[in-house]
Order: structure tokens, then sequence, then C-alpha cells
């Protein structure tokens, strides 16, 4: 293929890199383990030029993958087939901040960590929060992703007002807007949201924001066993305390953080602990909800309850929180699982892992958001020979992904699927569930150029 | 058509109805204007009934209009091909209250007010309201109904959970469920939410509750022009004072409504009102939020602000909010728009109002939703003769969506588009978005049998 079209599109010749001359970063991904292949890497500034290369790849048949920060878990982002990656980073940019209709129509390679500072120096507030900081918007979109503050906020699609997106043949289309009612024709905007990166690409987003909540504290509870822990959820969503947050952790998985940032958790005994969020604009409104989880979570059997309200606890807390699983990945490869269930079955999903951890012999450090049943698993290599590892966490990965369908839950609470939890994914769906995405992706692709091999294809 | 096989389907003859014997009610909608036409009228009990008949069309070929409590505004329930009209009224059964993960699951025939009721009873919550409480839930679903407290709760899409379908070929799929996350392959869910029965028949849905505010008060707000009254709102939401509904309204269309019910408005004095609910389970936290809005509507030019706290009081109000449309038509043939626009253009679209009354000399009414810009329009027939109503109505409808478009707006809000305001609809939308639906539409339903002739085709 002669590519060299490309450079009447792309201007630049910084902005566009050819095979040995792209870096490795660009072939993988947040877990740095999978490589892919590729022709060339572009690096588009504006629609025109995404919607420009589409229609060159369209025409001659060229297969495309888009990426953004090159953070994500699955694989979405990594290209399987020679041809062009379209990596969206620089197209960064915040377009409008529309303070009347409480609106941000940003460009997607900007990082979730700068539009969130963005518009909190304004006394605004972008309520999804990812782990993951160094995303770009677009990934998120791509993936629908969550995040701690969804027990109050919800996630990344309720933030989606209006996308404009370029189609597989270079069209460019708009979706939705600053509106925020719309029974208006079929819902293509969710469609795209994620469906990352199989049916469009994002080249714009108008994010919903939110007056920033003036107060925020934390409160930490302590439990003798995360089930326990995990049984007093239920009661605290029931009280209707409106949480922001709630994340469940238990006691060996907080101090490998502790040894690995040599930060200092606080002083609470138990062995498994709930941390929570509470915000809002009323010190009263916050102190009558954490009141009412105090005394439902001491009625249930709560060890100790510690309020959180210096910020350098807070911040400290929060950062242990925050680098679990980094920290066991200095310690081990690790593969992350973020199965979704039925918030009642939450328990009985974690009691399943300390089964299948003796049962395949491989290590399970389960953690992750309580409130939503959004279980995070480390499934933990711990040195195995490759080949051992293949085929033992091939069997272990399976059992937990059919278990998580038994408890009526879904393979991906807000990873997504990509490439590495395909197989899985493919297993747990019904099969006309499957048939219909691939007919959909062929509405949106015919050709099968953007992002092959990946989710249900 | 042999119709005689449905009998093997749908064995009580008691829910099939041929030709003649089908009620006139059953050939229309909520307007009660276009009368649309059927072989045969069939009540299923069950989903696998639903998929039968289903089966039995497609194979015949034969049209098929789902319906469920027939209060639709727009026509698309109504049956434009001779072929089976599925009314799914029968299907009304709450299937489970799952009280762990506040959900409900219910068959789509049962009525909105049933189901508030039976989960209020329980001290839970459905926070979707749109104003006709007969409606049904399949029917809310299909056309994401909005209503009035949206502005704190959202729209019905924000409170489905799962639904279980019946597509076109009479296959049966599961999507969603009790889960709160999901990044599990491409959503085809929301999909279906919106679609108006043109994609697939919704036989279940599993619905998000949450638990039941324990108080809410009402606050009514006068300004001398409905132009003042629009200006404070965007101050209002600013304020994070969480209202649960900001309705807007002027005083003619009250004084109709008084008349109509013969009940009497709280007495205030001004021209035009915005009437507001607060709810939450802490008086402090309400307090704290209508203070907010007391202080800034008065600080930019309110005459007054009542609080209602006494139930009858605001009983009555809502009663009198929730009649206007009622009021109006009892006095003349209406046609209603519920065009959506940004909330900071709400009023230059309400002005534009103004000006195509007396450009095309026909009376509009307008209220509604200003905490989200969804303005109801009734644009009123006033005894006008037949050919000149339909001309110069037709051309005034074009003007007004023409205007929502240029205001960054969509055709509807919430009312969806069915029939009706398809010719609007396919005006103000881009080819690209319309081709793509068209295409969708395909995939779910290649012999075009589904509630032909609707939205976008």
């Amino acid at each position: 293929m002669n590519y060299e079209y490309l450079f009447n599109i792309i201007h630049d010749k910084d902005r566009v890199r050819f095979g040995k001359n792209i870096e490795e970063k660009y072939l993988s991904d947040g877990l740095k383990r999978v490589k892919g292949v590729a022709d060339i890497l572009v690096f588009p500034l504006t629609t025109e030029e995404v919607s420009d290369v589409m229609k060159f790849a369209y025409e001659n048949n060229i297969s495309v993958t888009p990426r953004g920060a090159g953070t994500g878990l699955v694989g979405a982002t990594i290209s399987t087939t020679c041809g062009i990656i379209l990596d969206l980073s620089l197209m960064n940019k915040i377009v409008e901040l529309d303070e009347d209709n409480l609106t941000i129509t940003v460009e997607p390679g900007i990082l979730l960590k700068n539009l969130q500072a963005y518009v909190e120096e304004r006394e605004l507030f972008y309520p999804p929060d990812p782990g993951e900081k160094d995303a770009s918007i677009g990934g998120n979109i791509s993936t629908n992703a969550g995040g701690m503050r969804a027990v109050k906020y919800g996630v990344t699609r309720d933030y989606v007002r209006g996308l404009e997106v370029v189609l597989a043949n270079g069209d460019i289309m708009n979706l939705g807007g600053k509106v925020i009612k719309d029974s208006s024709g079929l819902d293509l905007k969710d469609l795209i949201i994620g469906s990352e990166g199989t049916l469009a690409i994002v080249t714009k987003a108008i994010l919903k924001l939110i007056p920033k909540p003036k107060k925020s504290i934390s409160a930490l509870i302590s439990f003798e066993s995360l089930h326990k822990g995990i049984d007093a959820v239920i009661k605290i969503i029931k009280k209707n305390a409106n949480p922001t947050a709630i994340e469940f952790v238990e006691k060996d998985v907080i101090q490998n953080a502790e040894k690995y940032l040599n930060l200092k958790f606080p002083d609470i005994k138990g062995q498994a602990f709930l941390l929570l969020t509470f915000d809002g604009d009323e010190e009263l409104e916050i102190e009558s909800n954490y009141n009412k989880v105090r005394e439902v979570t001491l009625e249930s059997g709560a060890i100790d309850f510690i309020l959180l309200n210096k910020k350098e606890d807070i911040d400290r807390t929060w950062q242990i929180r925050g680098a679990l699983v980094t920290a066991i990945e200095a310690v081990s490869e690790q593969e992350p699982i973020d199965i979704v269930v039925p918030i009642n079955k939450t328990a009985d999903f974690i009691s399943y892992t300390k089964v299948a951890e003796k049962k395949f012999g491989i290590k399970i450090k389960s953690f992750g958001h309580a409130g939503d049943g959004n279980v995070h698993l480390c499934v933990i290599r711990d040195g195995m020979e490759e080949e051992e590892w293949n085929e033992k966490s091939h069997l272990l990965l399976k059992a937990l992904y059919n278990k998580g369908k038994e408890l009526q839950g879904l393979p991906s609470g807000e990873h997504g699927i990509g490439l590495n939890k395909k197989p899985y994914f493919l297993e747990v769906t019904d099969r006309v569930n499957i048939e219909y995405m691939r007919k959909i992706k062929k509405v949106f692709d015919e050709k099968g150029i953007l992002n092959p091999n990946k989710l249900y294809e």
C-alpha cells in the first residue's frame, strides 16, 4: 500500500510515522503486554483530517485503529492488522465552555485530569471519575468508563449530551447536542458510546457539567470480614444516604499498597473496609447522610467508623485506594477483571473467587465499587511459567465469567471488552445479541476497516 | 390473509378481534384524530404469545403495530396498513420487586399510575413522571417519556436497567439486567428505548427504583413577563438548588385551566409563573434549596415567591398544571408540540412563537418544562376551516421546527415522532442520521413489518 497519499491530508511530517518509526507504546495499551502491528501512525489535528484519513482508508480497504491516551486495559486500542493507527491525542482542545447550559465541548484527546481541573477551577464539576486520570475523554466515551463516583453520579454515558463522529467512510455525523431531553428518532448516540471505536471515531463531545459541590468528606468503616462489609452495602443504599462512592477493599491489599507508596492508611481495626465519600453544598446534609451510614453499619456489625474530614487524610487514603492495582503490578503480572453483578450478588461473587483461587491454584485479589456491584479482580501470575499461566488463567477466567453470568452479571462494568475479554464475552453473551451487534457493525462499517477483530467480531 | 391460524396462538377468543369488531379507540391514539386501519387486533398475555404472533406475521409478511394504553400523542401506535394490531395492555403484571437491588420487573402494559402507587406504598419511588399517568410503561419506554421530575431525576431511559424484547422475526432478546454499570458490547438496550416500536416489542422491563423521598414541597414564583421568568431559570440551575421540577406557564393558560376545573390557583400577582418542587429526606436540605431559589429569583426581578407546603395546596396547584392541555382542548382542537432547545434558548424560542402567531395567524399557547428547555406548545385551531387549518398549520409547524433547529434544538423532548411529526423530523434531521436509522431498521426488521411508516421511514 502506498501511504504517501496521506501527506496530502496530514501536511506536517511530524504527525506521520512509518513502520519501524512507530514507538512501541503506540502498538500497545495500558497493560503493556500485547504488542500489535501497523504500517503507519498518524496524528490528526482536526475532524476534517480524521474524515480524510477515513475516506482514504475506506477507498483502499485499509484497517484503522483509533486510540487516545493508550491507558485502556482490554486491548481495544491495539492494532491487530497492518494498516493505520489513528492517534487522537493531539486533538485535545477545549472548544467551548457554556456556563448557561452547563456543558463543555471538547476534542476527544483531552485528558480526564485536565478536563476535571479546568472545570473545577471554574466551580463546575464533571462527575465521572475513573481511576485512570491520564485517560482521554474519547477513550472514556468509547468504553463508557465508570469510576468511583458512579454510585451518586452515574457513568460517562450519563454525561455525554452530544457527539460529533467520523464514520468508516469518512462521513461526519452529529448526535444529540446541548439539549437535555431527546425523543427524536433512534438513539444513535448511545450506540456509539461504549462501542470501543468499532462503529465510528469520536471527534468532538458535548459533556454535561454540574455545579461543583462545595464540600466533600470521606468515611472509613471496618469489618471483621469482607462478607460483613458487603452485606452492609445494601443497607447503606436503602437508607437513601446518597453516598458519592462506596468502595470495598481487604486489609492485605491495603497493606501491599501502603508498602508500595510508603504511606500510612488510617489506623483502624478490622480485616475489610468500606471507604465512602459524601459530597454536597450543605454541611448539615452531608452530616445527616453520614450519620445514617454510621448508624446502619454499626448496627450491622461494623467494628469501627472513622470520619475523614481533613484534606490530607482524605487525599492520602484515596491515594492508597487509587494505587491498589499498581502496587499489585509492582509485585506480579496480573489480569484485571471488572465483572459487574447485581449489588446483592457481590458477596456471592467474591466468595466464589475464594473457591476459585483454591480450585485453580491462582491468587486473586478483589476490591472495587461495592456501591454498584462492580468488582475488580486482579488475577495474579506470581511468577508462574508462561505455558502453565496461559492454560490455568484461561480456565480460571472462563470459570469467573461464567459465575458472573450465573449471578445475572455482565462481563464488564467499565473497562470494556476489547481484545482480551472477547473470548469470554462471546462465551457468556446470548448468540442473538452477538448476531445483532455484528449486523449493526456491518451498517456502520461494511468493509470491516474500523478497529477490526474486537469485542463481538 | 387467513388469520385463523392466530387461534392456535391466542386460544382465548375474547383476545382476538376481527375487522369491524375492532373498536375505534384501538385504531387511534391519545389525540383521537387520525383513524388507522387493521385486519385484526390481538391481546397477547405472554412473551411466548407475542413471539408466536411475530413469527406468524414474519412468515406471512404481515405488518404489526404494537400499542399499550393508547395515550400517545404522535400517532406512533396508529396502524397505517392492513395487518395486526398487537395490544399489550393485558400484559400488565408486576413480575418481581427486588428490594435489595432496588429494581422492579414489570410487563409493558402496566400503567404508570399503578406502578407509581405500587412502589410508593412500599416507600420506594419510580421518578419518571410524564403528565399522562394512564400511559403504559411500555409506551413510556418506547417514547423515552420525560415529564415533570426530569430536572432532578432524568427521564425514562435513565430508569430502564434491562429489557426483554421480541424481534420482528419472533426471536426473544434480553438486554441489560439488574446490574448498574455495563460496558459489555454495543448498547442495544438504549437503541430500543425511544424507538417507538419500530425495532422490537418490549415484553418485560427491569426498572430502577430509589428510596422514596420523605418530604416534598412546591414553590410558586411570579414574574411580570414570561421572558423574565425564563431568564431566572438558568440562575436557579446554576445555584445548585436541586429542584425536582421547574415548570413555566403564563397567566391566561392558568386561567383557562382554572375555569375548566373550577379550581383556584394560589393567589399571586404577575403575568407568568414558575412552579417548582423540591424533595428529599431532610427538612433542612429542602429549606436550604428553596431559600437559594427564593434569593436568586427575587434578585432577578420576581414579583413574588410563595411556598406551598400544605398537601391540598400542592395537589390543587399541580392538578391545574396537569390539566393545561385538556383545558385548551376543551375549547379547541390543538396540535401538541414538544420541541426541546438548550435551556438558554428557551426564551428565544418562546419569543419566536409570539412572532409566528402573528405571521401565520394562528394562536399558540406555551408552557412546559423550563428546567430542561422542553417547551410545550399548543397550536390552536380555534374553529378554523379544515383546508385553511391544514395549510396554515403545516407552514407554522414547519417554521417552528426549523426555528428549533436553528436554536440547536431537537424536534421532540418526550412525546416522540410517530406519524404526525415525521415530515418535520425528516426536514430538520441530517440526512446521514436518517440514513443510518433506516439501515438499523433494516437490521432489526428487514421485511419492514414492525410498525411501518413511522419516524424515519
